[in-house]
């Protein structure tokens, strides 16, 4: 089935309060998270609900926890998320960063003790709304990520998000995880009986395979992008460390490499990263956005190896999810549905998605 | 032949000052070329000689311009590179902008109307140096990698650099192209009769190759890392276009899409994008240092899938590069030294190399 979107927004909105959240919180919340399933990153919103659910029974989130700005300077400020769920924590995190911004410039803003913060894109987003380039990282809870030449994972998913304003409503948006593709195309993979192209896992002695079970069943990793050593896989574990730099030293949450990682009670204890930048320091902020949205039309207008599929640009696909979903809705299916219902009834949240 | 260290820079600074460059300058652009040969980065090094010498007759680049500071604000500058090489200005940029992150913890610098400036991560590791977290990007001349789903090439390497510091002599230092492999790479396969791995190049209607001519010869292109859509090439075109929107867009540097890109009389028109970040912003920056080199040593430790090569972070290959080549010399083969002695002989600079 799909709900409107308003709907879809506000069963997520009745469940975290009926988990307790405040009502302020939970809006932002629910917005952050309804944000990923109306562009189509189906992975970060409504599907993490039993997720964060069983994290909160097990007193790993908090929902009523509130972001403490542990050190405030000029450019620059340290947030402590208490523990809580990440969306919140980051929304003030980066809204912080954007108000910096607007003085001198520039706004960095780390925050340490927090967890799952949904689609890292809406907060770099955020930034080029504002009018000024933005870039996000997080830490991620799940060790899946096998380095290259390893046979042992050692990190996570990783991502990173970039962020330009072009033309209005139109930014360059960049929302990558550093691996060659996530869990859930693997899954699809072995829901079809396909096997997976070459680089996407390797085995538990991080050998090349294309079995889609490898990952989850056969003890093996994902892939640094790149997917092997020939494909410049050193490349996508080098990202990776850079964000786990900047989303865990800087703010000082808990290394992936650390055994205390996500084991710490109360918290799951990641960082993330939040910088802002006006383009205002260096030229005229109008000529910095017509440059943008000039660049991405160029890219665009790539002549294309297939004519019916035209090159795209970071933003693009998401965009025309949204606009369709706008339309008919959000669709989730059968199985997650029943899961979230589940949820929803037993916090004694309404349910109203049919 | 291998000469010493010393030997190897003194010859590339008798080569720029015999171009007319001013002493200093020609020390500072040596030292950093020499950089990139000690550490085996040999494509950006004493191998640019002669591509440098054919700019420099055509008028392109300038060996006697000194950067220019356009703008200076508390937190960023914007450097005018007056279509000298990008050694110097980038040099200037990256020192400017760890002296603005010294005042307010962050400094970002911009460079337009510059060229090209050897090895991105020699000025990460400036930043790393003085203590700070650095990053670099840079926009490239040559125009030889097609966008995902793309016919037609429409930008460069792009490389972006970034480093942190830890053990002292020891910065996590990552520098990669965002293209899967470097034009070298390939042309070795060539140069051996050997196919190049699947994702390295694709023909001229964008389909998958492994011909190792494919790019050269053939009218095909360099893939964006990814090396195929299937790799996600989405993810290394995505951040190929991040660096050009940094370096370029931001510094009102040419972009690499417009017509006029390396064109303008007098310049190579390229812009770079330097920034620094003071950990003690957000904690005790030798908590810091001890939390990188603490990281760095946990993915090492990481078990590898052949015990005889262990698992390295960004920055030990070339570690172990400039260590082995302060000891044996840094090699030349016979071909470019042959052109590069043409080059010296024809400006009358001296002849050391033997």
């Amino acid at each position: 089935m799909a709900a409107p979107y308003e709907t879809h927004r506000q069963q997520l909105e009745l469940i975290l309060r009926a988990w307790g959240m405040p009502p302020v919180n939970a809006a932002i919340t629910a917005e952050i998270m309804s944000y990923a399933d109306l562009h189509g990153i189906d992975s970060h919103g409504i599907s993490m609900i039993p997720s964060y659910d069983e994290r909160r029974r097990a007193g790993k989130i908090s929902m009523t926890a509130e972001p403490k700005i542990v050190h405030d300077r000029l450019v620059a400020a340290l947030v402590d998320g208490g523990g809580g769920l990440g969306h919140l924590n980051s929304h003030v995190a980066m809204n912080l960063a954007v108000s910096k911004a607007r003085t001198l410039g520039v706004g960095i803003v780390g925050v340490r003790n927090s967890a799952h913060f949904g689609a890292c894109g809406y907060y770099a987003r955020l930034a080029a709304d504002a009018g000024f380039i933005g870039m996000v990282t997080t830490s991620a809870a799940g060790i899946q990520v096998a380095p290259t030449g390893g046979a042992e994972a050692r990190y996570g998913t990783d991502p990173i998000a970039f962020a330009a304003p072009g033309r209005d409503g139109e930014p360059f948006l960049l929302d990558m995880a550093t691996t060659t593709v996530a869990a859930g195309r693997i899954r699809n993979k072995a829901n079809e009986g396909l096997p997976t192209p070459p680089g996407w896992v390797v085995t538990k002695d991080g050998a090349p395979s294309t079995d889609p079970l490898e990952a989850s069943q056969k003890g093996g990793f994902l892939t640094p992008l790149g997917g092997t050593a020939d494909g410049s896989s050193h490349k996508g574990y080098g990202l990776a460390a850079m964000v786990n730099i900047l989303s865990s030293a800087l703010s000082g949450a808990t290394m992936v490499t650390d055994p205390a990682h996500t084991k710490a009670p109360g918290t799951m204890g990641i960082g993330h990263f939040f910088m802002a930048i006006d383009p205002g320091l260096f030229r005229d902020p109008a000529e910095f956005r017509a440059e943008v949205a000039a660049f991405c039309d160029s890219l665009r207008a790539t002549r294309p190896s297939d004519p019916a599929r035209p090159v795209m640009v970071a933003g693009d696909p998401e965009r025309r999810n949204a606009a369709l979903r706008r339309q008919s809705g959000i669709p989730v299916g059968p199985g997650l549905l029943a899961k979230v219902k589940a949820v929803a009834e037993a916090a004694g949240a309404p349910w109203l998605l049919g």
